[in-house]
């Protein structure tokens, strides 16, 4: 276990995790939003951040603090708590998103740590090089140097009780990102920041995310609490824990609210092409949006920014249950049809269903097959790895439904899409206590197919029957052609 | 267009709707949920469901008023919207439904609604016989015998300016189903219910509901406003909308408080399971389940009730909006991901993909491919069944990228799954604006590759070209023998 990061509960990837803040003297309950405060404007007030909307943390920007005289002088005097009179946890950003956006930043790594360290910081942050997607390699591969140098010079800092951020770079290579994640790890800094994401979720690009995201946390290990950074629409936010990520932030609240943008667990809407909102929140469930659209700017951009917030906070809440009752791959298949490429990044995350599996909790809530991708899921891909450790006898019979004939065999097992064959006795274990859907699901019986295949091959000298309801020919051709096959509906039909 | 009734907008076979009612001298916005009030128990008073819930229209029962001496004088004496002490629309039901249950209810239609009619209900209903499903073939008609004699003596009563309820019968016959529907339409009635689906939403047979309701619409036709008798949970009102279904009413929103079982769109959970609220309604966002769990009895009931309400108008907002911007599929696709017998009524109704496709928009928002399923929606049907109608040249290309060389043909076309082929001058039409995943999907292609066989088999005489990247075995075993196949992959990977 890291210091300063305790996991307390998991489900997939993902997890609920307590972070230890000691220079705030808070503990920081993952996964967390991180609300980005512009200190030259600010839209809702952090003190009404943490009375209304619970927020445990906040982020804001160093480097502009910095370079803005007045804010400058009034954060070294005060410091930053009471300067935003906020009592949480704040982190502080250090300006490299203003070096990727303009290439100029004056300062170096020691000077902004030591003005983070000076203005009362919680959490502050190296100058690292937030390498964009789709560079070359050569540049991916230097600039992840300087990052990395960035980060050796941070461990060089007596920073007291302020914990530090260790960003993981390496733009669009898996391997350089799996690569800086191991260097982060290895260092003595707490947070790990995946940097450089925000070009691709602009794009909606969610399966490349994806890919950075796993190699990234495949480099880091399990233990290390992963910011992800830029990252904070409700609609990506499940996916993202799914994989691992514990912060987020999110400066989309206020901004979008400043364009009349409204955001849902499905996507964002314009203000204007709204006729109902489609939320029950303070803000929505006590005005229309013809309501909304008739108050002056400051006010609707306020109040959008509220609702903004309220529907980001509500799907951190409900991944955190989620992540409780065991649901949380059932939550990341629902908001996969908020838009096709919420679809590629779930069949994204399915590709990586064996980084899944070494995290994933051997026994939780129910597993619901609700799609054909629920066949892909880490729970199908372990039963298949562990078939070959099951004893089976000389002659066994597998079955979706009755027997064809009872006596000739020694065992009848169940088989259940997607899982495939299992054992009665293991008939009240996760996850065959599974619902599964009354109509028949193909690439449930695909998979189902793929497990008897497993079985069989694992076990030559055994002679096995299986009988199933019609399964598609794509399923039948994975099954050895040694497997005698019975169908279970001429039984039925027979019996009528 | 019928009496009373018009549609203003609509989506798959879903509407927004206007129901003139008279007596209450309301016109309702639909779709609309009812709740249910309990006159021997008000846990939310109607006139805070109408102020703060915007509620226009609640069901009461009047055989329950009529049997209690006490609220019988009281309703008699000042009439219901006095009693409840509200000014919306008031259906009330007859005593149907304990009928049903207690088999002994001792009133004639005709009794009842001048019963009705003499309190002040605005829509009245007489006794039928809620058929339960699975019942038998001379029972369900026997049944349904009975209750449309009831609609004949109900059309016999001057109720003035009262509106009546024709409920639809049948069980789970769809053809008995369809004939009470086309029967209650030609009757003189005004709202239409469709009865007895309560046992097969209790029982999670959402599939075979949504045969039940495909069949009463059949019957009833696109015009008739229709009621989906019990039903009101917010996971499924999307489903039934897109059936058709306008009126829902919801005493589980109370019911279930008493129960401290907590509704989402995603089911049910019990209060003592959360740990988070996923919501942030009013009463999610200012506590905790602990909290809540802290209250007593009368308050956390009311606490809870008001929280259902809130997030099953929440969720009827939600479906307007969606209808409004025509995306009402792209909804009943994330709801299917609920549960597993979501699931299957969401492949149940795109059995009905003709059904819907007969009254789908021609122009709607952008379609949005998000699972297996999309490819049998009905934009894909109704492409397929007009690929006929499209001229076509002597060499056709159909692509999904460029050409493999480009001059041998006299025009090449589009090909996108799931749509398959379409000239390229349509490409700013919808469905054909659609937004498509960027992985490949198998069914996506299973669907383009018919729509290449349609196209192929109305043309004998062209000769077709098909340039496609990798599409797995089973989609180009689709595509007619005499088409010439080229694959788009081997002609990018000699560009590298």
């Amino acid at each position: 276990m890291r210091d300063h990061f305790e996991i307390r509960d998991a489900d997939a990837a993902g997890r609920i995790g307590r972070l230890e803040v000691p220079r705030a003297d808070q503990t920081v309950e993952t996964p967390a939003l991180m609300p980005v405060i512009n200190p030259n404007r600010l839209t809702i007030e952090p003190a009404r951040l943490e009375a209304e909307f619970g927020v445990e943390i906040l982020i804001t920007n160093s480097y502009i603090i910095r370079e803005t005289e007045s804010l400058r002088e009034q954060a070294e005097d005060e410091g930053l708590h009471e300067m935003l009179r906020f009592d949480g946890a704040i982190m502080t950003d250090s300006g490299s998103f203003q070096l990727s956006e303009y290439s100029d930043v004056e300062v170096t790594t020691e000077e902004i740590i030591e003005f983070q360290h000076a203005i009362g910081s919680d959490i502050g942050t190296p100058v690292d090089i937030p390498t964009p997607p789709d560079v070359s390699r050569e540049q991916a591969t230097e600039e992840l140097a300087t990052t990395q140098q960035a980060l050796a010079d941070a461990e060089g800092i007596d920073v007291g009780e302020m914990l530090l951020n260790a960003p993981v770079q390496g733009s669009t290579y898996p391997d350089l990102r799996e690569a800086a994640g191991d260097h982060a790890a290895a260092t003595d800094l707490n947070v790990f920041p995946i940097g450089a994401v925000v070009p691709l979720m602009n794009g909606y690009r969610y399966d490349d995310m994806v890919e950075v995201v796993a190699a990234a946390k495949r480099g880091l290990g399990v233990d290390c609490p992963v910011h992800l950074f830029g990252a904070g629409h409700p609609m990506m936010l499940a996916l993202a824990v799914a994989l691992g990520c514990d912060l987020f932030d999110s400066a989309a609240y206020a901004l979008y609210a400043r364009d009349d943008r409204y955001l849902t667990v499905a996507g964002t809407q314009q203000l204007d092409d709204l006729d109902y909102f489609p939320c029950s929140c303070p803000i929505c469930s006590e005005q229309t949006p013809a309501d909304l659209q008739s108050k002056d700017e400051d006010t609707r951009t306020r109040l959008l920014a509220e609702h903004n917030l309220h529907v980001t906070f509500e799907e951190i809440r409900r991944i955190k249950q989620a992540i409780r009752s065991g649901n949380l791959l059932e939550l990341v298949e629902r908001r996969a049809r908020g838009h096709p490429a919420m679809y590629d990044g779930y069949r994204a995350l399915l590709d990586h269903a064996d980084q899944l599996e070494a995290e994933d909790p051997v026994s939780k809530g129910s597993f619901f097959h609700t799609s054909a991708e629920s066949a892909r899921r880490p729970e199908v891909l372990r039963h298949h790895k562990r078939l070959d450790r099951l004893a089976v006898p000389a002659q066994l019979l597998l079955t979706e439904g009755g027997a064809p004939d009872g006596d000739e065999y020694d065992d009848a097992w169940r088989v259940v899409p997607p899982f495939g064959p299992f054992p009665r006795e293991l008939s009240d274990s996760y996850p065959f206590t599974a619902t599964v859907p009354d109509r028949p699901d193909r690439a449930g019986q695909v998979a189902a197919a793929d497990g008897v295949r497993v079985l069989v091959e694992a076990n030559p000298d055994t002679k096995f029957t299986l009988a199933v309801d019609d399964w598609p020919a794509d399923a039948l051709s994975r099954v050895p052609d040694r497997v005698t096959v019975e169908s279970l509906a001429a039984i039925h039909d027979d019996a009528d």
